[in-house]
């Protein structure tokens, strides 16, 4: 069992999708994380919810837990709405980063001939709970942690 | 909206549980993660699914992909049956630490009156797709990443 055969087409965002954007795809397709595309539809970055999540608080709440409790109701119910202009930019390292250089994160990017124990130690590596596949500068679709699961104990 | 709005009933685990039990419990029922919990029902851990999987994936393949890459296909794709023994324990810290002593990292753990955006602060800061909500020494259940944005949104 390798790569190819558990992938699955994955919808990608850009640096300039909004946040809320992003999180409406994240929900509406119930998808552990999304992948982040170049102009050549190339992944620069994997975005797991959580971090997805993460764009949408506010930095105080971020930092500081008892500051999320100050927050009446209210205004914490709106708090993904108060977030038009914020885009899928923020979470991607500052621009000339790109790339693979040393010193950056590994990606949890693959080929089609990774093997079932690649990818589950790339995804175990990079926290990442899904894994881009791309062939000859193509990104063929991503691999889920529950794919990835469901076929390894099916066998 | 409050986490006891939002929570759901939520399986758990102990640190006895088969790392192969809780990689079915994941797969099975489509989780984001576990709770595992001690003798008296309350949460001492929440493992993303990554780190469950992280369990199952043996140490050398952890730290060095290209050693992932030389098991061959037949091999990787039983990864996980060669795990009979292992359980959950390996995932938490040494015994005597539990608990919310200083040093440790926070759990994604909350009580059923946080607000949405402290429900959102939490899982951004512990990279925890799921929350454990607990009451006068109960566990009520979780709520999910998903449960949570696709309450948001909707709202």
């Amino acid at each position: 069992m390798r790569a190819r055969d558990l992938l699955a087409a994955f919808p990608t965002v850009t640096a300039d999708t909004a946040v809320v954007e992003a999180a409406r795809l994240l929900a509406g397709q119930d998808l552990p994380g999304l992948i982040v595309v170049d102009e050549r539809g190339l992944p620069v970055s994997i975005l797991p919810g959580t971090q997805v999540l993460r764009l949408a608080v506010p930095g105080y709440c971020l930092d500081d837990p008892a500051l999320a409790r100050v927050v009446d109701e209210a205004h914490a119910d709106a708090f993904l709405s108060s977030l038009a202009d914020r885009t899928v930019r923020q979470a991607l390292p500052p621009d000339g980063s790109s790339g693979r250089s040393s010193g950056r994160r590994e990606l949890p990017v693959t080929d089609p001939d990774a093997t079932v124990l690649e990818l589950a130690a790339l995804m175990a590596r990079t926290h990442s709970p899904l894994v881009a596949v791309v062939e000859q500068g193509r990104l063929l679709g991503a691999v889920t942690l529950q794919a990835l699961l469901d076929r390894v104990l099916a066998a």
